[in-house]
């Protein structure tokens, strides 16, 4: 953790950004910029090929100006029927979802669609390998949940009604993801762990 | 080969739809929507998990009416840096890219771009299974061209200025792949001879 203080600040970076000196201020990033410059190093260095699936869009109306580029002048975000992220590891089949939340005791099952669940159930029993990316913001923790340790918290939710998987329960069941400079979600560091 | 003369004749009807009777009409599909069928006829019988990706757009400028949905004002199309279509079979990890072409004599390799080239290579070397799909709506041919023996004339192109590949030559080196009233371009049926 290449952190003075040995504690990573991008929430509080980000709430409080004035107080802090400005060589810190780059890190400040969601979480999807950080997956996004983890997979590009990934890639530059030939480890994986993971790339994030554009936002899918419904285009209603496109207009075509002479002399320069199509514009979409109508369109809807979609709801998207697959997981976000996917891509090839060591030959295996990679597909993950990530998520930030800023609460402090729970992730909120909500920002995940049923379909996507769908989705994971199968690429799972098709041999892929299959988690999810949660990051509690506010501690600047990153996890690494098998989707498989998740699926019990998704299909509980319609028997107990319970919305949400606890913190303790993430920490418990996830893996903190160590932070790189370069790979600063390094999540192929836990699938090295698991599978290989 | 379910027609009655033994042939298919997607392109014929496009172009003459109205010689043709009605209940032909809807076998002039394009090639993407063949595709999409068969991709969701592999995950309805649980064959393999196969999604197109959406087509990216770079969105400028969103508007939020009261009570309904966002609307996206202002958008570009942007070029795509990886295949259409990805996911995962028997635990490999599949990746291709799809064209059609109404040229009768060659593939015109114009429709192709430098980095989802780079992509495909990437993906072989780390143990994907990539090709192409070709189809020559003129004849209702549709090819599974390995990536190992499209590289070749890619790469080429450079040297001699040969911007296409003769027809011969993926007749030659490409597999017909077989269609069947669900799985339209029944490509698995390809990998399944290639790889299993």
């Amino acid at each position: 953790m290449h952190y003075p203080n040995g504690k990573r600040n991008n929430g509080i970076n980000q709430l409080y950004a004035g107080n802090y000196p400005k060589k810190f201020s780059n890190r400040g990033m969601t979480l999807e910029k950080d997956i996004n410059t983890t997979n590009k190093f990934y890639k530059d260095t030939n480890k994986a090929v993971i790339h994030k699936k554009p936002t899918p869009v419904q285009i209603v109306n496109v207009h075509y100006p002479k002399r320069s580029a199509a514009v979409i002048t109508e369109g809807y975000f979609k709801q998207p029927s697959t997981t976000d992220y996917n891509g090839i590891y060591r030959g295996r089949h990679i597909d993950f979802e990530a998520k930030e939340t800023r609460n402090k005791t729970r992730f909120p099952l909500s920002n995940i669609h049923h379909h996507q669940i769908s989705h994971m159930k199968s690429i799972e029993a098709h041999g892929g390998i299959v988690f999810l990316i949660i990051r509690f913001s506010t501690y600047d923790e990153t996890y690494y949940l098998p989707a498989a340790s998740f699926f019990p918290y998704w299909d509980e939710q319609f028997n107990d009604g319970k919305k949400s998987i606890p913190y303790g329960a993430i920490k418990e069941k996830g893996y903190l993801i160590p932070f790189h400079f370069q790979a600063r979600v390094d999540y192929l560091s836990i699938i090295d762990q698991l599978y290989f």
